[in-house]
């Protein structure tokens, strides 16, 4: 599956297999984040490794909008430093992990964007760095379709030489 | 070239050849961004294309920080909504934009992250609207490297359980 398959097949996934990831794909994962490129190469980022069940149990009992995350075969915390362009590169991160993930059939969804203090307490982050997205990953526990999506119309997001000239690809 | 792969291998291009890249290819960048998720797929984006020899040049004169956009095979420039959100939405959709184009041999960088009000201008850009990044893309002049990368070490932004306990993957 190239890169364009996976960004048109990717879904969000929210139901986990109760069934391990193998350590070479999560690290797999993990390495996508830290090679992604960002301004001024300045990889603004950490990431944290959650894979014991009691932990996952615990960040998904914090993760309001996640609670899925007890579920998960293991979870990354993505944590940025406080500043618009950190916000873009940890976005980028989080996008080269998705994909990366659901090449390899693995399924994850956004965690967050909404202050989740108890995860930083939880996790012992610094009070200068801040908790962008929880992003459980495992197995989903069906199929969930051939990448039907809803999106806007080419027409509608699409523009050529000028905003307004709308563009639909033939 | 798998997503990894992708990830791996990608590098910034600022210089490009004198080739056109085919329509089909640039068709599957732009889609690459429509088909990106995004919070409550909300979807806070427009993605104007920018083709035409003249257009390009004008466009690399106010690119303050990509003068090389002017001799680009295309670009495509990247429109958000005011928000933080918009600024993550936007940043995920251009990560599938650059993987997609370097599986298909095609480079790029993010020209950006600075106001842009010549650019705004040029384009007929609303007030409403932000230019998060211009993306001039073609073919590279040269073989740059087989994915080798500067980054911090995984022991640097890598952590598990908690932070501050590293996580170096075998």
């Amino acid at each position: 599956m190239n890169a364009f398959e996976t960004v048109q097949t990717v879904l969000a996934v929210r139901a986990f297999q109760d069934k391990p990831v193998p350590t070479e794909v999560k690290n797999r994962i993990l390495e996508a984040a830290r090679l992604t490129g960002s301004g001024s190469n300045h990889q603004p980022w950490h990431f944290i490794l959650i894979e014991n069940r009691a932990e996952l149990q615990q960040l998904g009992a914090v993760a309001r909008t996640g609670p899925y995350t007890a579920q998960a075969a293991f979870a990354v915390v993505v944590i940025i430093e406080r500043s618009p362009i950190a916000l873009s590169d940890g976005s980028r991160a989080i996008q080269s992990m998705l994909l990366t993930a659901w090449a390899d059939g693995v399924g994850s969804n956004w965690v967050g964007f909404v202050p989740m203090p108890e995860v930083s307490k939880l996790l012992d982050i610094p009070d200068t760095l801040d908790v962008l997205a929880i992003l459980p990953f495992g197995y989903p526990t069906k199929d969930i379709g051939q990448g039907k999506k809803n999106r806007k119309a080419p027409e509608e997001v699409f523009h050529i030489g000028k905003f307004g000239n709308p563009y639909a690809p033939k």
